[in-house]
């Protein structure tokens, strides 16, 4: 790994959903390059105790490093709720940065809420309390974390538009109670927009985070230009789990084709490259 | 470890579910003890790679062998589907016995069926295809298998009861097609019955093999009953992880109290015993 800074921003998620922030980050940064890296063949992140949460971000943000970025977003909720300030600690000194979405999804719903802020997210985001301990250093706003551990099977179940993820959002959005601002705390959610438009009332503001924290991304590049210059917009996507799955599931969080994405396994504590790419419309079994 | 055989029946689970099993085990054995490991600190088994399910599941049967049980069942699809080949190469000879669900479901689904068996279960289950397997070494029947993802979490949520639970039913019942006989091929199932009754036609048998596995385990103990003596009914509950959570969802799958849950935790590769026991009223935290 050499010394020189800037090059691609990474991205790490435990899975495909912060393939749904990276489009995000891609609109708001379109000629940077980008390697996102996600642990898919290790997820979901949702049973495993901290320690081992802890030792797994490690590794992606490590394999991030060594493909040349100098500043990574860990664009999953659990891990940021979690693993962020452990993570900050261990490598945010000199010439690496590691960046979060928990803070700027607190930000972005004390700027709007009128008092009473909602949070859905998986169990272990919610049972942190990392959420609503950044929004009251803001504000003294009050906020009702719920879990919600139906909603990102059902996504990845390709269920979006059916009755089961109508019904679901529908009882935690009752369940929630009567907040005014919903925070979709999890980077599976968004697809489910329309299901939360249906079920929320008008008077409640409904707010995926991932198109702040890309603002807050590119505001703190302008302060910290070393990290990242721009390129040629390219996308390197390296998955834990099966390169396949993850590229046909990949593109309804992305929006677009994932045209090839890098198997990485790990190796002695170390996520290292494979020689298995798969570039999509190959036969691999 | 002593060398006498007979003593409780061992009941492995990768969590809840198996309490399903166990609770038909108890009705048609109940003066015999058991001994219950449900691995739920490490549940779902689903995105596990083989290797790692095998070796918690070696993990957790020398537990049961450790705790007195010359033989032990292995409650869950998704352990018996993938790993209970190697578990009986491994014990299954001399004074030990690892038993499984897969060829009890296949012979009563064979039994029952017009033409056409349909199975649910975990991915892992079904891509695994020893299901089928075992129903073509005795049967031309035709065999569908699905995978259910959301059915698992969906009463692991409580929601066994709602238009989430009935609408998720309907669709996997659609997509398995014209099945004559549909079999419960995870240990989670049993409890969603009513809707899927309600989703089925009556040309459909439904089949929840808990029932027959329990009498084939009685069959099985006549023949060798130096493996497992009658005792008093007695029933100790282990469980990786928190044992509180584990008592108060263990109890909807049991269908009575679980009084006492003993904490069992990983050292060094090995599962053994804590001084964490949960009575259940106590509070832990």
């Amino acid at each position: 790994m050499g010394r020189r800074l800037s090059g691609p921003i990474g991205v790490y998620d435990s899975g495909f959903g912060g393939l749904s922030v990276l489009r995000e980050l891609r609109r708001t940064l379109p000629t940077h390059d980008f390697v996102y890296l996600g642990d898919s063949g290790r997820a979901p992140y949702g049973g495993r105790d901290v320690h081992t949460i802890l030792d797994m971000a490690e590794q992606c943000v490590e394999r991030l490093f060594h493909e040349g970025c100098a500043v990574v977003v860990v664009a999953c909720h659990t891990v940021s709720s979690v693993a962020l300030r452990h993570l900050q600690r261990r490598y945010g000194a000199g010439e690496r940065r590691v960046l979060g979405v928990t803070i700027p999804a607190a930000e972005c719903a004390v700027g709007v809420t009128r008092g009473h802020i909602g949070l859905l997210g998986t169990a272990r985001t919610v049972a942190s309390g990392t959420f609503a301990t950044e929004v009251h250093k803001l504000s003294g706003a009050r906020v009702t974390e719920l879990a919600a551990p139906l909603l990102a099977p059902i996504v990845e179940e390709g269920w979006e538009e059916t009755e089961v993820a109508r019904a679901a959002v529908r009882r935690y959005v009752h369940a929630l109670g009567a907040v005014d601002t919903l925070v979709l705390g999890c980077t599976h959610y968004p697809l489910l927009r329309q299901a939360f438009e249906g079920a929320l009332g008008p008077e409640v503001t409904l707010l995926d985070p991932a198109p702040f924290v890309a603002r807050r991304l590119a505001d703190w590049l302008e302060r910290h230009p070393g990290f990242a210059t721009p390129g040629t917009g390219r996308l390197r996507a390296l998955s834990t789990g099966d390169p396949e799955r993850f590229a046909q599931l990949g593109e309804r969080f992305l929006g677009e084709p994932l045209h090839e994405v890098e198997y990485v396994a790990e190796v002695d504590g170390r996520l290292v490259p494979t020689t298995r790419v798969v570039h999509v419309g190959q036969v691999v079994r």
